[in-house]
């Protein structure tokens, strides 16, 4: 036995991610309830610190943790600033409470010859005077160590339980013989908008709607207004960069382009323009030029919203890299570059690059220096496209390296059907991902899913974005369920979780379908599409309600405090969010049946809220301004699925009474 | 990015101890299930061995695993010989394979023109040859790359899924770019006798059973032989040391000793005798000597048993540390040794040692060096006495150290009312743990604790030895069920885990308590004791029947097989015990009620037994020799606690018939 031995038993710390392997995620200013198994050998009293600090600090912050039963431990920690912080524990036999402990038994047990006793807990003292020096503690503990030593054992009891004293040798106990748990658990803490965030997706070509040109960066301004007036804070861009002519698509995806059809933008380079270079780091000439960009970044942050960019490595035969770096590709044997496959289908416009290959660390620099390069640019959050064909180390390494020196970067990863390489993705560094929620329409899949993301562990790695629709996803549900089923997904997606989104479209009911696919007829990622973005029938000020809604409620912005409830219909959902002071307390009422009218009871846990079984309190429906005065746990609604598909309630309790009247919250 | 990229995810491998910080625990020939999640980016083929080896070793046997769902693989590994092992999951994105799953669709996509595909497939095949060498290996696969090089798509496709090929293409695949996932996962391989024995326990000094003076070593024959005709295998001693006189208690364990009286095993140290030094490494003279023994160790081998001894670190005042290390024990202001204490009580006769001082390392040295004394002597196993008062990091130390150069030594743990110590004492080595199978006298706890300790995690890291009663525990309900109560839990204990063990007198069903408390009075801990080892109504008949059917029944040696029944009464426990392979099948049926007859409908799970619907088959009671025909899942059994506590039912199936009878195995 070299080294020290542990003195303590530290197991089984919660939360923690694959054994402290990856990092939780918070915002500034969250907290982290900790527990531990926390043990010692025979009778000692035993004290424990909950320890955290921001990486790379020395200092800790420490709170005492508390024993609840069977050696469990617990105490909860905040993160107060953006980026990399750590916790764990520390414990130690306590020499001091442990003789105190002892004193007790023996004086309750009516011994009163305790002179070595009392001798011993001098020594304990005076030693934390040492600990604690010159200063008013110290004075302090060494005038109670005198006092002891020279104490009769009743005076000694009642020292020894003085609250000053043993609030000193808390502070200045001797942890000498102390155990670390190791290793730290790693925290990420990301700013509020990692976390809380309503986007609004749009291909800037289509900003204003033209069926036979493209629009360009400076012309996007009227379509960012609208979207900040319907209460969105991120605007999202698929690739701005040039797109590819070499075997380029045409529109719905055929294999043969006409002359003037502008391309897939994922299709990325084109250096054959001999504009800016033509690759990830240049925009499609026909969008503008940098500067142009940059004075769009600039209007957007002036509203106070953000750009979000799409990050797809994915390259043209086209691309620059594909002559300046032909060795980063994967090859065939007879010289010639692979393109993309997923047999029989060929995809002779995308050559994918080989992350393995000999020269594979000035390929990963460059792909880092792609997004720093539009972090310089004023981007703070990527939108990454299919992460899950690349390498897990890649994605690891990039994002380690793009916070060190952006730590506000935001990060979407995409999904796909593999839960567990999303997980991975999440845990890793990813900031947010996309979801299956899409897919998941019925009450019990919602509340399946639900209950999923929001509980343990997923709710501590992995921030669900609920886009409603994406360019490549239009769901059947929207496809047959009309205007009512877009209302009530922008319920579901806007109420459930923190950060959700649409794609453009989505407000006006677009839900034109490739026959028997959940995909749009003339997508817009082939051809420029004409749109009025104020057709009748659409639903802008109802998402703009519901925006206005997660701004104004504090209980919106939290992931893990929703709670599922009781609706006695299986077609309808009810859930509450809370926050833990229920100050804020939103009741959301939903009908997933877009065709009929539904009703129910529904079941509260008005306990759990603060509202005593006979209380009356008022339900406020925040999409309409009604306010219905309900008493007890079970209450009946009506849904109707044209006009009023959800509920939206802040719950007001009684507070008081003014004048003989209840004043509710 | 310094170091190379990992190019697969390997994670949640199982079993797993804390993050392989632990040693899962097997006996030679024994199996581990091994499950991980493996993954990587895109479509390749993953393809995934266990390797394990012992640990030391440099070379690995390896075991391809197989994909269940949902990125889920599965391999069995089995171990060979004792001591320690490793295992691992290695994994890598497969060149050959991937490519013979995209030609494969592409040929059935109809495609033909795969010329550049087929060069590829022969370069892969080539490189495998390479890898093979000059072997006959190696020429194979030089063939097969040169027929590849030359094929045509039809040929191509045909020797793309040749098997020869493809098991040569397994065997040398390229795994250059391999993730071998760490940790390595620790197992712990022990001797059978570790996992399956049957202990008897008695003070040596009580082999004669007088009621006025001790026996010797040399006196202990006719007590062994009569165990080993019970059909025990480990003879387990209460500490053999020479016993202090300082403070030494007399009998029924009070603070007054009578001149005569021969003290407490457990205050060990007297070196005021002069004789052997009189500590842990000398056998206390009234006993016999050193020589004596090594005789009678030597006797109990020649039997096929075994000898375990107490290892209780304790000292007496008169111990021989007391004066060579006063640095190792706690010290009192006034300079003298601390005696233990849990206060009120003084335990004055006995010295903690303090494995914390600041010559530790000498302390923990000579401790280690008791053992290695005793390992010398022919003592492979160890009862250790309260380890949880003495730090666990001298636990895993010792027990590590020892281990080192006797690798079959077992400890076996004391047990105390803190799971969570018991759980990291097994964890951390301890071979065996005492359990609270004293304590579980209902059917429900009884069905509850079982399935705890034979489902995972316990299973892989815990094992229970049953002592059905031990010097400190005489269980209330042995107080108060007579005979009856002894045959029950003798049952109980034998049937349903392969370790248990008896301290003398159980089988004599001795019961006279402490009045008010679960102790023996009078105990054989405290002074000499008067017994008859055949006295009447002595249950010596049934548990050597029970031992005989533990050694003559396979299932009963393993652990985890444990399977509970419903039986429709509540005081009727049915459980099942089988071999994997179904040839060794035992159902116990037993009633926990010592005082009335009860009865009930059993179920059987036949179908997990082999046993269609409509089968006639034997159930054998290897108590009584009868034999009962069944047929289908549900049957009738009476239970009478005087004369038929249980049935032992071995399960003979029907195998064929033989003259129009049918035989049954």
């Amino acid at each position: 036995m070299t080294k020290k031995p542990e003195t303590v038993v530290i197991r089984r710390i919660t939360p923690s991610l694959d054994n402290a392997r990856f990092a939780l995620k918070r915002t500034v200013g969250g907290g982290i309830t900790v527990e531990a198994d926390i043990f010692k050998e025979g009778h000692d009293e035993v004290a424990a610190l909950l320890k955290w600090r921001r990486a790379g600090e020395k200092a800790w912050n420490e709170t005492p943790m508390r024993p609840m039963q069977n050696d469990r431990w617990t105490a909860t920690l905040c993160v107060m600033s953006e980026g990399a912080w750590e916790y764990t524990v520390e414990a130690w036999g306590d020499v001091f409470f442990s003789w105190q402990h002892e004193l007790e038994k023996k004086f309750a047990a009516g011994l009163r010859e305790l002179q070595s006793e009392i001798l011993e807990g001098a020594a304990f003292i005076e030693a934390a005077a040492g600990r604690a020096g010159e200063t008013s503690d110290g004075e302090a503990l060494r005038k109670s160590g005198a006092a002891m030593r020279v104490a009769d054992a009743e005076q000694a009891h009642d020292l020894a339980h003085d609250h000053s004293l043993c609030a000193l040798m808390r502070v200045y106990a001797d942890r000498s013989l102390a155990t670390v748990a190791e290793p730290y658990h790693p925290v990420w803490v990301d700013r509020e908008r990692a976390a809380f965030a309503a986007w609004y997706e749009f291909f800037p070509r289509s900003a204003e709607g033209n069926a036979d040109s493209g629009s360009t960066f400076r012309q996007c301004l009227s379509r960012i207004d609208d979207a900040k007036a319907m209460g969105f804070d991120v605007i999202y861009f698929p690739p701005i960069h040039p797109i590819g002519t070499s075997n380029r698509k045409g529109r719905n995806n055929s294999l043969k382009c006409e002359p003037g059809e502008p391309g897939v933008p994922y299709a990325i380079g084109n250096n054959k323009q001999g504009v800016n270079g033509g690759g990830h780091k240049d925009v499609a000439p026909e969008l503008g030029t940098l500067e142009d960009f940059d004075w769009l970044v600039t209007e957007i942050h002036k509203r106070g919203m953000e750009i979000a960019l799409d990050f797809a490595i994915n390259c043209s035969p086209d691309h620059p890299y594909v002559h300046a770096h032909p060795e980063w590709f994967f090859k065939r044997p007879d010289g010639s570059i692979k393109y993309a496959e997923n047999p029989p289908k060929k995809y002779e416009d995308v050559y994918p690059l080989n992350f393995h290959n000999a020269n594979w660390r000035e390929l990963w620099d460059e792909l880092r220096d792609v997004i720093l390069f539009w972090c310089e640019h004023g981007v703070g959050i990527f939108r990454v496209d299919n992460p899950h064909t690349k390498p897990v180390a890649f994605w690891e390494w990039v994002i380690a390296e793009v916070k060190a020196q952006f730590p506000g970067t935001v990060f979407l990863s995409e999904a796909f059907t593999r839960p567990k390489m999303m997980h991975e993705l999440a845990k890793l560094g990813f900031t947010q991902s996309y979801t299956y929620f899409t897919w998941r329409n019925t009450k019990q899949e919602l509340a399946d899913y639900l209950t999923e993301l929001t509980t343990p562990p997923m709710r501590d790695f992995f921030r669900a974005n609920f886009f409603a629709n994406t360019p490549d996803i239009l769901p059947e549900y929207l496809q047959h369920g009309g205007r009512p089923a877009f209302l009530i997904r922008a319920v579901l997606a806007a109420m459930t979780v923190p950060v959700y989104g649409i794609y453009s479209g989505f407000e006006l009911c677009e839900n034109a379908p490739v026959p028997g696919k959940e995909e749009y007829i003339d997508s817009e990622k082939y051809q420029f599409k004409s749109r009025d973005w104020n057709a009748p029938g659409n639903i802008k000020d109802y998402i703009t309600r519901l925006n206005h809604i997660r701004r104004d409620n504090r209980a919106l912005r939290e992931y893990d405090n929703l709670r599922l409830h009781t609706a006695e219909n299986d077609q309808i959902l009810c859930f509450s969010k809370s926050t833990a002071a229920l100050d804020n307390l939103i009741v959301v009422v939903v009908t997933v049946d877009p065709w009929n009218p539904q009703s129910a009871f529904v079941h509260l846990p008005i306990e759990l809220f603060g509202i005593g079984a006979d209380d009356e309190y008022v339900m406020e429906d925040l999409l309409t301004g009604e306010k219905f005065h309900w008493r007890g746990a079970r209450n009946f609604i009506a849904l109707d699925p044209q006009n009023r598909p959800a509920h939206v309630f802040r719950v007001r309790r009684a507070i008081g009474r003014e004048l003989g009247e209840v004043v509710f919250a």
